[in-house]
Formats: structure tokens, sequence, C-alpha cells
């Protein structure tokens, strides 16, 4: 590993200890690292306007940065173990293209306020895309809401047969779970759209910074103004894009769970496409949901990796090592999320339904609620007209259950679905 | 207890399994209950509009759910364990009044969308209690910050002496803190800003209910339009409350941190006011800071309820009865939460700070920075002028540290605060 | 409230921060009440012992001691908000009755270890609770094993139908389960069974105290020897007594969801007691598993307590208050796991099997794994006996499923349940 | 990626689904493979004994999977992506050498079976290590405790100075709780040593395993009897192992806050060994105790992965692919435990006290319990003796805190430190 800026001789830190130390940082910090570069143009454009660099180190600086961005991106550069991370690699790449000029970038901050910068930016383009995928994710569902709108199925509460229930009114309401979900992700990029560089390690520099203008280059359109404060965001804001990713991986969990019962035998509502099952090692006879089980499962990993954030930050004000501590929770329980939501689309849009069955599995006793409803209706006390019902059950075979989609007229109901509008919502969520 | 609506003869619940099933109810819904009346009273009005229930019973019931509130509002009417839930005691009140227009007041909804108005009614307005704390809070750190701003002490990284600071810088960033706090309350609260009224029991109901009248005389913007994922929302409406709820709290565990630590006889920055503060039961000598140390412990509960509620949250869609279990942990962690931000305006002015022993602690080696930045300013590479300060630490001994805090003028630091920049944020989170 | 022993006049305790201090502390405290009243009188012989108390003084503070104990038994004294504490409560119930006398239990202990031994000796009862709870479910299942022990059913994995199992298989399973949860709380309980009584606030006294003298009165096998050590089992133990509990509520929650899933419609191998079952308040069709699902809910608590615990303890050495925060998670995770466990062999004894459903469910392709294992067996390689049966699935529509259960002979499967054994190994941790 | 098992012409499994399922599974079974590879040859000798494989066949197995062992150890074979799991790694790494005869493996067992041995071994394995890395770091604690044992030093509670203590006292507390930690660890193991190979899919196989041989091969002392049960122990022993680790991290914990604070300036009683500490990148005045810090932050880590895995474990009996997700937490906790604890005994061994500094430290009011202790002794109310020595705390100026330590003469207190019997204990945990 190239010597850190911090040596000095005879001071060696002990090697396991290093080690440890680096815990994952350099794996990390691949993904951190074209945010960084980013981050660093700006500074460096920053000190150029407050003449703490020269023009033509500006530009040099400038271009390297660009040409190391490149590589980086082609994978011709490599965040690799030899650093002790990605801020050193960047300098080291820089001082070798440059020479000293290299070295120049470092003036006017620190680690910390590099990190908290390219963490910033990072969250942001993760959130991002994370709240395309729930759009498409909810627009899939849409799609096959409005293909099965009026498809009878059976509406269960406590996993029983309730109310007559559509194939439109389940899927609608995934695409209602994503519009809210997207909405959580844009306000929450909404909320930390905001600088911290500049900051140093904490309590400013005695430099003037041109903050507001390396904001404004970095597309952030407000700073993290108190330095102490910007340093405390650290974990606050992972805190804040963890919890808005448990959302979207929530309505994920429903709709696997719903996706594995209802491919059971038993229930048969739905297969399943045959590039989300696999087969069994020893019972040649099954096809099994792993997809569905696993995105299932991925929402565990968002959690746990709240659990550990929380536990993570009970520190006094100020810089602490632990803070590095952050970034792994973080840069998992995104990139599981965004794995997870990524697949959503396709697993809705190869669903299939077997109408059949589902129709078959609407008991006549599920229309007792509509009579119930009827009869208070017609003035009726509610539990009188419940009672009345649940003593003549079998008065109710008769009934159509496709009438009962029909007769639920109030907003949002199986006769009203109101798909254009979640999907307005969607749309509004999209940019 | 009464007779539960759905009993029926000879299939008696058993008694102990009862009492494990109600749990905490009674104690829990009597926090709900007042916003159980609110939205009972709009549901009876717009039974009203839509001609399904007669103008008469409509203003019967009305003026009864209004006395009912009182009562409950005067401790006249308490909720508790004879009643199934808090929808059970309201229908038995009304019925006590009315006689059998009190029953009507169920005709198209269910437990389930009236659980969830009411849950909905009551994060909100806890979510607004705890924003005003958190912009108080703020307001007490900002007028700490103002009176001491430039008051020496020093910051710390890794709780190790590295710049000269001010009490301005330090309490700022907690006024700053709490205004990123107050600002995602305020998010959250519009994120959840929606009527899930009239779903029933998630499949919605066959009557023309009135569902953006009922939202519009509850003070909501919208609707959760979709029936299915209006009841999917119990829990990750909850969960989005609690996180917000984290961060304050967050803010608020940093803050008692810093006393904690500041207290100490090393440290003694800080003298926290007697009110705050406890003797011990079997050393004379001492003075404890147990309101600080228990204000630090809060967030855990927090942090808890969230863990407990994402594990509760594996299910298919549709009412579970565990949703119950959603309920404990919201109303647990905000109450602690609003209990604990709510102490934190006044344990903030109460604080005495001991500037000369602040002043002491700015070590002439904190002066490294300055120096190290001044030359690398001046052209020297950083990481050289690094190693030149390094080497020559005792040259630092003539600096001044309040120097140090007037050389910082990037925004935001000790030069450059920016408190009224804070101070207008937190004001335009206040309303 | 009582003025607390260090109370001294003109410093006052804020009154709002002293009820936040106070918290649940009356209420949590109530449950360890009993167990604070059997250490003190411990301490109290073990005072007489080294002659710091007159053994005069012992006898009538052992009598009082064990009068308060019965009044509080029967509810004639109560832990009230009046009282700071439960030390408090009882050090002045002793001084009303025996005056000076009574102040004397205070000597030589702290509220320090007093808290740490009454919370241990409740740890150790509850834990001794929840093992005899968790026993009796493992026999309740064992019942159901060995009345259906050959009854069929399907084997499920991945929820699909995979191969023919058997009622007694199923119900064995939670037989072992139980017996390994209650292992893991008969080695829990072996583990903390120590005293800490005799620590004073974490670094001893300047008394002989008869520290062993008073652990063996106490029933507990050896000492928490270092005080500071003692001292930092706070937390810890707690957190040890709660993941033991977790064990035994994840078989509850394994449980709980079987019953839900078998009792739909869908499934139909299971109807749940009437007395486990409730109504729905708007659908009069329907009887909902509401016990199971609780039971399924209820793990959660108990890990949210453990996530809560897990956020308290980042502390230095020492005592501080927020270890108080250790007390809310203990007491509500155990309370819910006795009473949710308490109730587990009464629901297992009421389920009624539907022996014709199950075996209904018993698909000949289930039968491929043995047909695959047989030619296996036979010399086939297993991936080409695999290919060769899953062509021809047809072929296997004349195997009878009760065979395939017949012809598992290894140890513990169908064929070999080994009921026995499971059974002998209950009865050892029955104790 | 080779094609698995269950491959279906014209069924292939998507490529970006394959992938999510696939997960971190390569590089997590690299650490599981050994492991299953002497699962492997035990259970082939357990089918050589039942003859289900001939007595040639079985030697060459045994042979090739000895090589096979050697070959993973020495980095000649490499469990790469391109096998499904590890289980597909050695079936086709037998196949390359053997040809057909390597495909029989796979008879009588399943991989649900197979990843639970596996799991299992390498659970006890890495269990073990934690143990001896808990006992050696309770060694190394009390080396210095002898050492140092009536250095005096301030013992604190609520961080205020409270009574003199001893580095003795205070380093004999971590060698007690790692005593402690073993212990846990040694039961948990214990409760874990049973063998769940030979239950197949969870419901046994149709040959006569000699699952007790294969047990007693591989060193267990019981078996998971109930292939149901067998199944769901996924995740529950998991989350006992790492329900253990987290004790002995929550020591670490504890030890690392002591550490950093100790280490401030401010405190001044420690020095971190050089090699444990780091430079600042941009203030070259300081060194850091970023490796406290990071063992500070590591039990975060153990607890995120509890919460993973407790959030994962809501699912009916019978294997799901969500289990799965037990591995990623189980290896990433166990495996940041072992690295932190390993560090533990060369921190401390390179800790240097202050013994000026800390005797300094220790205020005449701190003599203030001992004086009302012997005011007590002597008759007085102890309540009455605090109130005494409170009025008075002047008249401490003469103790000498060296006096303190030697009158705290109870079992454990500064005075009787019983050094030998914590390290009687650490003994009887090292085997």
């Amino acid at each position: 590993m190239s010597k850190p800026l911090w040596h000095a001789e005879g001071r060696d830190v002990d090697e396991r200890a290093m080690r440890f130390m680096a815990g994952e940082d350099a794996r990390l910090d691949a993904e951190l690292l074209p945010f960084d570069i980013i981050a660093t143009r700006a500074h460096v454009r920053g000190l150029g306007r407050i003449g703490a660099l020269a023009g033509e180190d500006v530009d040099k600086l400038v271009r390297a940065l660009d040409e190391i961005a490149r590589d980086v991106e082609s994978g011709g550069l490599v965040m690799s173990g030899t650093f002790e991370d990605g801020h050193s690699a960047i300098e080291a790449w820089l001082t070798d293209r440059l020479g000293e000029a290299g070295k120049r970038v470092h003036l006017g901050r620190s680690r910390n306020d590099q990190v908290l910068i390219a963490t910033r930016l990072y969250c942001l383009d993760r959130i991002g895309r994370l709240r395309a995928a729930a759009v498409e994710s909810g627009r899939a569902a849409l799609r096959r809401a409005r293909e099965n709108e009026h498809t009878l199925m059976p509406g269960f509460t406590h996993l029983q047969r309730a109310v007559p229930s559509s194939v439109g009114l389940w899927m609608g309401s995934f695409a209602e779970s994503f519009a809210d979900d997207a909405e959580l992700l844009a306000l929450t990029a909404s909320w930390m759209d905001a600088s911290p560089l500049g900051v140093a390690a904490g309590y400013g520099v005695n430099l003037p910074l041109d903050r507001d203008g390396v904001a404004y280059e970095l597309g952030l359109v407000r700073l993290h103004v108190n330095p102490m404060h910007a340093q405390a965001t650290r974990g606050k804001l992972e805190h804040q894009a963890l919890a808005s990713a448990w959302q979207v991986m929530q309505t994920v969990r429903r709709l696997s769970w719903d996706l594995v019962l209802f491919a059971t035998a038993e229930f048969g509502f739905v297969t399943l496409p045959d590039g989300a099952t696999t087969g069994s090692s020893i019972m040649p006879n099954k096809r099994n949901p792993d997809l569905a089980e696993l995105l299932r499962a991925a929402p565990s990993v968002v959690g746990g990796c709240m659990a550990e954030l929380q536990q993570l930050l009970s520190l006094p004000s100020g810089y602490h090592r632990d803070l590095q501590g952050a970034k792994p929770p973080l840069i998992r329980g995104l990139r599981v999320a965004i794995d997870a939501v990524g697949l959503v689309p396709w697993l809705i849009d190869g669903l299939a339904f077997d109408a059949e069955r589902m129709r078959g599995a609407c008991d006549p006793a599920m229309l007792a609620t509509d009579r119930a409803v009827e009869l208070a209706a017609g003035g009726v006390a509610f539990r009188d007209a419940y009672k009345q019902v649940a003593e003549s059950l079998g008065e109710l075979a008769d009934r159509d259950p496709a009438e009962s989609l029909r007769a639920r007229v109030s907003p949002g109901a199986t006769a009203d679905l109101r798909l254009d509008e979640i999907g307005a919502r969607l749309d509004s969520f999209a940019g």
C-alpha cells in the first residue's frame, strides 16, 4: 500500500490493524470513486475562482480528472487495495500525470468533506435509479391491472376468503404503492440536496472557498452551512436513504409473498415466468419460485443495514473513524434494493393469471358483506343486518360475484379503480 | 368485556387468548380515540351527503360525537378494558345516547379503514408536534450560538483536539441539524397526507361513498385511492413516521453525548442546569447528568420500534391481525420522541459554559492546520506543507487561537456562521 | 413523590425532567419488586453475619421484609408513582414499620447492585417459566404427533408440493424445536447463574461483605467477581435472555405460519379451535385465525427489544443512567414471550386435522424423488436417475403415498420418527 | 456457469434473475467449501456402510475429496462464479477426476441438508476460534491487571468521578467479561453440536442412512433427529451464533470506548500503541485512535446481521429460497467478530498507562462514600451518614486514596481482586 499522507517514520501502523481498518474500503470506494472525481473537479475549479490555484493548473487538473473519470469508467484504472482509499487513488493518479500540480487538489479540503460529498452525490444518483425502477415497476403493475381490470379473484383478509375482488384491484394496489415509494424517494433526494463540500474536517478552513459556486456546479441546490453539522450528517442521510429504499422493498415483499402463495398448487392463481423459477436438485417434479422468494428476502438486507447504522451512531460531535462504518450498510443496502426492484417489471410482465381458477375460488358466501351493506343502507342497523345475513348465508348462492365488482362504486373500489389517476402520479415521479 | 360485533353463541373466544389478543389495545387506543371520533364524524357527514343516513340522524350523531369528544378530553369518558377496542367504545357510547341510530355509524366502513384513518390523523398530529419541538430546540441552540458566537472552544476529531472552534459553531450545528430534522418531518407529513377512509376491509364497498369530501373535511389533500394499497400502507407509514422521529432523536443523541462528555471533571466545559442532574444514593460528592444520559438512551427506543415494525411486515396482501402489532411501536416511539425533544430547549437554555476552561484547552499545536493551509495557498504542495508544519509545531506557540477563528472565512465557518440563514430555515418549518 | 436520598435543598430536579427520567419505572419495578425484596433479605442477613447489623435488627428486618413480600403479593402494598423506584419503596415501607432500623438496609450496597440482583433473579425466574412453557408446548406437539403418526400430508419446499409427509413428522418437528429452545433457555440460565450483589456502585465497598454466603442464600452458584464487570453485565445478560426467548418465539412463529396457511380455504388441512378465532366486523361469513396471527407477530416484539438493547449499549465502563433503558425491553420482551408460548399447548391440543383433504393433496408426482433414489441406489448416477424420472412422471400414478412414508427409514424420517427420543429430551429440560 | 442439475431445455432462467439469485453465493461458499468437503466425505463413507456405494467407489471418492480439500486449501482449486454453488463445484471436480462415480455423492442427500451440515461445521469452527480469541483477550487483560494491580485511577459513574479505583480492577473487569463471553460461546457450541445430515430436503429419504455413524465421524455428539426441524434450524442456529459473537463484541466495545476516552488530552490516562493510531490528512498535530474507534464500531455489524436474520425468518415450515439469505449475515458477522477480537490481545498489551495523571485525577471528594459507609457501619443510619458527609466534604482532604483501595475488602473489590479465580475460569474455556 502506498504510504498515507500522515505517515511518519518509525510510527508505522501494525499491518494486521491496517488491514482491519481498511476493511472493505477498496471495494466500496470503487462505487464512490466516480463521484469523488466529479467533486474533486468542482473543488479544483472553485480553488481557481478564488485564486488559490493558478488558471493553468486548474485546466490541467480538470483535463486530467476527465481522463481519469473516463479511464475509471472504461476499467483502465482500477481502485485497488494498493491505495488507502479512493481519495488517495485520485491524488496518486493525478500526481502520476501532472507531478507537483497533482498534489494541489487537497488544498482546502479534508478527507472528511471529500467522503461526505462523494457519498452525497452517490446517494442522489442511486436514489434516482431506485425511483426510476419503482416507477417502472408501478407501470408494469398498471399494465397488468388494465389488461385484467375486471378479472375476478378472491379478496382475502386474514388469508381467509372475504369478498370478490379483481386482478385490476390487486395489480393496481402495487401501482399505487410504487407511486408512494417513488414519491418518498423524491422527497428524500430533495431533503439531502445540499453540499457539504468546503467544511474541511468539520470546522471550516482559512480560505475564502466559493462553496456556493461549487455546490452549483455539482447541481446541488443549497449548502449544508455549518461545518460541524455537515460532518454530523454522516449516517443521518444514509439512514433516510435506506429508510426510503426500505419502503419500495416493502412493496416488493408484499408482491413476492402474493406470488409465492398464489403459485402454490393449493391456490393456483398465478404461474411465474419460467425464467424466474428453478428446478429441484432432488425432486424432479417441481418448479420453485426462487426469484420471488429472494425478492421477499431482500428487504431484510435493507432493514439489517438500518439497524447497523443505528447502532453505530451513538457518538459525540466531530468526526470519528467509526463513521467509516456507515459506508458498507449504505452501499450494500442500496445495491440490493436497486438490483431487486430492477427485476420487478420483467417479473410482473411475465405473470400468467388463471382466471378460471380464481373465479372458482369466489364462494357465494363472499357476497355476504354486500348483502349486509344493502340491508344497512336500506335502514337496518348494521349490527342487525350483519346478524341477519350471517344466519342466512345460503341465500347468497344466486348472486353473481361479477355483479359484486360492479356494485362497489366508491372511489378506488372495483368499479372505479382510477388507474389513470395512479398512472398520472407515477408519471409525475418518473423524471 | 362487551360482546364483539361478530360474536356467535357457543363459539366464544378463549378468555386467555382474548386477553393476549387485546394486548395493550385499550391503553394504546386511548391515544387514537380523539382521532377516531373526528374521523367518525366526517364519515357520518359523508354518509349523509350520499343519502345513506337521514339528515336528522346525521345531526344527532354529529352532536353526540362532539359531546363524546369533549367528555373524552375532559376525562369524563375513559377508554377502558371493557371495550374490545376504541371503535367499539365509540359505537357503545353512541348507542347509549342515541339508541338504534348509534349503530348506523358502522355503515360503509370496516374496523380496518377506521384504524387506518385514526392512525393517519394521529401520526400527522404527532409529527406536527415533534416538528414544533425540533424547531424550538433549534431556536434554543441558535440563541446560545448567538450569545457565544466567538467564544473559543477546542474542535475535536476522533475526540482528539484538532483545531480551535467556537461555541457559536458548536451550538449552530445543532440549530441546523434540528432544521434538517424539522424539514424531514414536514416532508414525511406531506407524504402521508392522504385519506384511506372509505376502503372498508381493503376491497371497497357497494356504496357511492363521498371519499373526496370526507378527506377534505379531515384536512387531507388527497386519497389513498386503491383499497388494497390503502390497507397495505399499515406499517409503511408508521415506519417513515418513526424514521423521521429517529432523525431528530439522533440530533438529540449527539447533543447529549457532548453534554455528558463536556460535563466531566476532565473536560469541564459545561455545567448542566441543576434541574437536569441528580445526586447519588451512595456517593454524596456527585451530581450526575441523568437527563442528558436518558436523552442519549432514548433514540434506542425509536430504533427498536423500527426494527419491531420491520420484522412484523413480512406478509401477503390483505389485512392480517399481525398488523395490530404496528400500533405499539408507533405510539411508543413517537411518545418517547416527543417527550425527549420537548425537554431540549429548556436543557439548552440552562447550560453554563466555562469560557476560560475551553480557551485553556486550545493548544497551540491546534493551529497547525491553519499554517499548513497558508503555506499551501502560497504555492507549496499540501503534502509538503503538511510535513513542514509537522516538523516545526513549536513555531505555532505565538499564534492566537482567536485569530484562527477570524481567519476561517469560508461560508459556515467560524468567521461566517450564517446563523441568520439557519434561523430563517428554522422559521420556515415552524408553521 | 417522596424526596430522593440525594435530595439537596434548592437543587430540585425540574418536574418535567423528573417525569421523563422516571419513565415507566414504577410500572416496570412492580415486576422486579418481589425479587428486590428477596435480595434485600439476603443482603440483610449477610450484613448480620459480618456484624454490620445487630442480630436483633436483622430479625426485625427479615420479618418485615417477609410481611412486605406477602403484602406485595396480595396486592396490599402497591409500587406506585409516589416512589422514585422500587428500592425507595422498600426502604420507605421498612421505615414505616421499623423506624430508624429500616434505613439500615442500604448499608453496603448501591441502587446499582440492587437493580442488578433484582434483574438477575427476575431473569432466572422468567427464563424458568419460559422453559417450562416451551417444554409443555413440545409435549403438546408430541401428543399430536403420536396420535397422527402416519396421517398423510404433503411435504412442501418453496411452498410447492414436494414429497408425501405425515402429521407425525410435522408435529414432531415442533416437539424437537421446543426441546432445542428449552435447552438454550437452560444454558442461558446456567450462564447467568452468578451473584452481582455486593459490588456497590461498581467499585466494591469498604466492608467485608459475605458475598458468597449471600449468593448461596439466593440460590446462585457463583459470583460475578469483579465489580466493574458485574456492573457491565447490565444489558449483556438481558440480551442473552432475549436471544433465548427469541428462539422459542421463532418456533412459535413457524407454527403460526403453518396454521394460518393450512387453515385457508385453499389448503384446508387444519381447523383452529373456535376459541382461537374471531369473526369479522363487516363480513359475516368469516372466522379469522387471529390468535395464530398474533403469535406470528409476537416474535417481532422480542426482536425489536434486542435491537433496542443493542443500540443502547455503546458506552464506556461504569454505570450510566442510560442503562435504566435496559429494563423496558427486557420486561416487555419476556412478558410477551411468556404470554405467547403459554397459549401454545392449548392451541395445539385444539387443532383438528382434515386427513382426507391432506391425503388428497399428495399428488403422484410427489413420489418422483423416491423413484429417483431407488434408481440411484440401484447404481444409476443420481443426475441420470433424476432425468429419467423427470421424463416419465406419469409412471408414478400407481404408487401409494403411504408406501412412501414407510420407505423413508433413515433415522428421524417418516418411518422412524423417534418420538420417544424427542420426548425424553423434552423431559430432561422440564426441571 | 455450468448447467444446474435441474436444468430443462427451453426453460432457462433469465440471466439477470440468475445473477440476482446467485448473489454473493460464490464468495460466501468459498468459506463453507472446506466444511462441505469434509461432510461429503463422511456422507460417502456412510453410503458405503449401508451398501449404497461400492467399497471401491467409496475409496476413490474419499481419496479424491482429500485431494480436492488439499487443492482448495492451497488455492489450486477455487470456488468461482462458474459454479452455481459450492455443492455443484464439488460434484464437478469429482466428476472431472472420477467420471460417473463422481456423480454418486449426491445420492441420499439434498442441497438442503448439504448446506445445513456445512454451515453447522463452519459455525462450530468459527465459534471455536472466537472463543480462543476471547480467552486470549481475557488473558491479556489479566496480565495488565496483575502488572498494575494497585495502580490508582478514578472510578467513574455517569462519567463523573465517583470513588478511587485501580487499573487492576479496571483491566480485571475485561478479563472476567471475556471469560463470560467465552463461556457463552462454549455453551452455544454445545447447543448446536448435532448433525442435520441425512434429512434430505426436510422429509427424510428412502434409504437406511447411517446418520449416527456419519455424525460420529464428523465429531458431532447427537442428531437433529426430525428432518423438518433440522431444516428449520436454518437461521435459528445462525442467530445464536451471532448472539454469542455479539457478547464478546460488546466487551470489546466497552474496552474501546474506555480507550478512546482515556486517550483524550483531557483524560490522558492511556497512550495507545503507535501501531494502533493514525495521523490526520489535514492536521499534522494529531494521532488518532482509529483502531479503537473501529473496534467500537464493529459490534454494529454483528447487531445489524442479527436484525437482518430476524427479519428474514418469518416463514412457514419447509425450505424456502429466502433461507439462502441467512448465509451473508452469518459469515459477515462472524468474520468481523473474529478479526476484531483477534486484535484485542495485541492492543491491550501495547497500552501505556500514565499512573501520575490517573492518581492526580483522584479527588479527595471521591472518598466520601468510604466515610459514609464507615459512619453507617458504626451505627448511623445510612441516609443520615450520607447527609453528614455531604455537608463536610472538606474533611476528606487528608485521606489517602490508596488507603481507600486497601479498605475495599469485599470479594472482588480493589483489595481482593481474585485475579487467579478469573484466570482459572479463562483457562477452563481455553480448550
